[in-house]
């Protein structure tokens, strides 16, 4: 066990080891950048997908956008707020790294973070379900696939699924990260 | 600012204010016996549903079922995974009324619930899109509604939807308590 990290113990314990946390704040801080150009590229990705197909009958061009689905909308919109929380969030990392004993606000980033990280979870799970039954479709309720006409829509779509993904995996580490720095003042 | 909170004033701070800490932690205890009924009844309600219309063709008996859609079944295992997860944590949860200052198991019940709820968040989000349609449909991909052949499948599963997302509202009230605890150290 370390010494006593009270008020008093503060400077002593940020003086004697300060690198390693500054080192996971550092590290925080990369993650962040990574998660703000992951996120902002699917709500980019998926908002500006669409696919008209070339033929068309007198009354209808047959055309498929993101908003077709209010499933893709949600996805949209969960991203881009996700994207605005790491943007706001930055200054605070950058925070952390100058002050590596800060411990109220890195409780602060540990709740937020947990509660973007649902968001980001609700949103690409919605899509999930829908790039799914764009794909296979299914028998029992007879909503058939709409890949076969649509295939690149679908890819695209497809494609920023799995970066949401890769989003969701970011937020976890970066969970982590604050709880490995959170647990090393004890 | 409280006294120092090391390893030597740990005894002297804990008989000081123990019962602030305690009552978190009863609190967390009940929350989740409540969240345990919760989810082991989504389960359970969703596990359990099907409905047979009451005619049929000579080859085909109309039958919806939750394991016709891969959403649903998901759905189900999420809410049975968290369940088992909520019981295995409750011998934690009355640790840490016994000894209402330990650190390290509040910390690890974070991140278990983080994850926890993305899982059931995750679950939740996929089925309700597909609850969103089956009672909607979409006319751009004609998929067509499903609930006015299947009306009490449909209502059983809507329901089971409210009782999940309540799920994770307790797990968010359940994260914030552990927080409050930790940061109390402080």
């Amino acid at each position: 066990m370390k010494a006593a990290v009270g008020e008093s113990g503060e400077l002593k314990s940020s003086k004697s080891k300060p690198g390693m946390n500054r080192g996971l704040s550092i590290l925080d801080f990369i993650l962040r950048l990574a998660a703000i150009v992951g996120t902002l590229g699917n709500a980019i990705a998926m908002g500006t997908t669409n696919q008209t197909l070339p033929f068309s009958t007198q009354f209808i061009r047959f055309r498929a956008e993101y908003n077709d689905l209010p499933m893709f909308t949600f996805f949209v919109v969960a991203n881009a707020i996700v994207t605005g929380y790491l943007v706001l969030s930055l200054p605070l990392s950058i925070f952390h790294i100058v002050r590596s004993r800060a411990h109220g606000t890195r409780v602060l980033l540990v709740f937020l973070g947990a509660g973007m990280m649902a968001l980001l979870t609700a949103g690409a799970s919605a899509a999930a379900a829908i790039v799914y039954l764009a794909h296979k479709g299914n028998s029992r309720t007879n909503w058939l696939s709409i890949c076969q006409q649509f295939n690149s829509f679908c890819e695209r779509i497809s494609g920023s699924l799995i970066g949401s993904f890769a989003g969701i995996v970011l937020f976890m580490v970066m969970i982590f990260l604050l709880g490995a720095a959170l647990s090393r003042r004890h």
